[in-house]
């Protein structure tokens, strides 16, 4: 009814496709921009961004970036997810960043959008998200739950004592 | 005080260890036997494997099989586990596997405790197993809440619907 006029839903200046090779180091700097990751997450997060560069569907990664035209460069944050092995349509989103000077815009919603329907489309039933307890991840989590997402499990002291993991879960059909 | 007579903890037949390249088609052999696991799950079992075997340490996963003196072939069981990536000290149990010609003379025991002296010799604090809330898995969920495993949290519908996650988790220092 009053439509944020942040919404970029059917903006036509924002695209979201597959990764290219060309991307590599923008994404990197997507991920680094925005301050919340160790180096151990970031080189984390770009093995996946190479296995799905290398290997492709073979990687199990599928990784899509968020175009804005008019911007240089155009790409304003990344998506990566994937069936979770042994599951029956359960897919995880690995990582999801968009870059801090392009927050407010929806572009994180517009990424979880387009993931959602993709994982629909492929035969996906649930959508997990792994995420930590700690203070700078407070936004992100209101962000999962304003999205639909429930808090599925907690495992205390997961990523060191006194941060847990979160395990956040929406139900897609 | 009454000692198990199967405890094979003192025993000097048993032994566990280092995975060696000629172990392959023996630890197959082993989790094909046990009638436990879908052939997508075996895939999954011997690719672990096949990671360590060639990549060792940078690997990530950690394989050893149990021997039994006066038996051909010797290798009874085996485990795979490894450090959980981006934690600080949490290791994941992935396998347990004994030939069930062997089981009921306390080798999954035994592996089990090899592992977590293993991983607090390593530095870790925390063990973890994901498992099957299946009817096929009782026994084996039995056998981590005797071996001092708590429910730490429960993914439903997560394998398929009807079938949830579970993990369990030990503090091991």
């Amino acid at each position: 009814m009053n439509p944020d006029p942040r919404d970029t839903k059917n903006s036509p200046d924002v695209r979201i496709r597959p990764v290219h090779r060309d991307d590599r180091s923008r994404i990197q700097e997507v991920i680094v921009s925005s301050g919340n990751f160790t180096p151990v997450e970031i080189a984390v997060a770009m093995e996946l961004v190479d296995e799905a560069l290398t290997r492709g569907a073979l990687s199990g990664y599928i990784v899509a970036v968020l175009e804005e035209a008019g911007h240089e460069p155009p790409v304003q944050g990344y998506v990566c997810y994937g069936l979770t092995p042994l599951t029956d349509g359960v897919y995880d989103l690995y990582w999801i960043v968009v870059d801090p000077a392009s927050q407010g815009k929806g572009f994180g919603r517009r990424l979880l959008d387009f993931v959602e329907k993709d994982v629909v489309r492929r035969g996906g039933r649930m959508l997990l998200i792994e995420t930590s307890s700690q203070q700078t991840y407070e936004a992100t989590i209101r962000f999962y739950q304003r999205s639909g997402y429930e808090l599925a499990a907690r495992i205390k002291n997961f990523y060191r004592v006194g941060d847990d993991k979160l395990v956040f879960s929406k139900e897609l059909r």
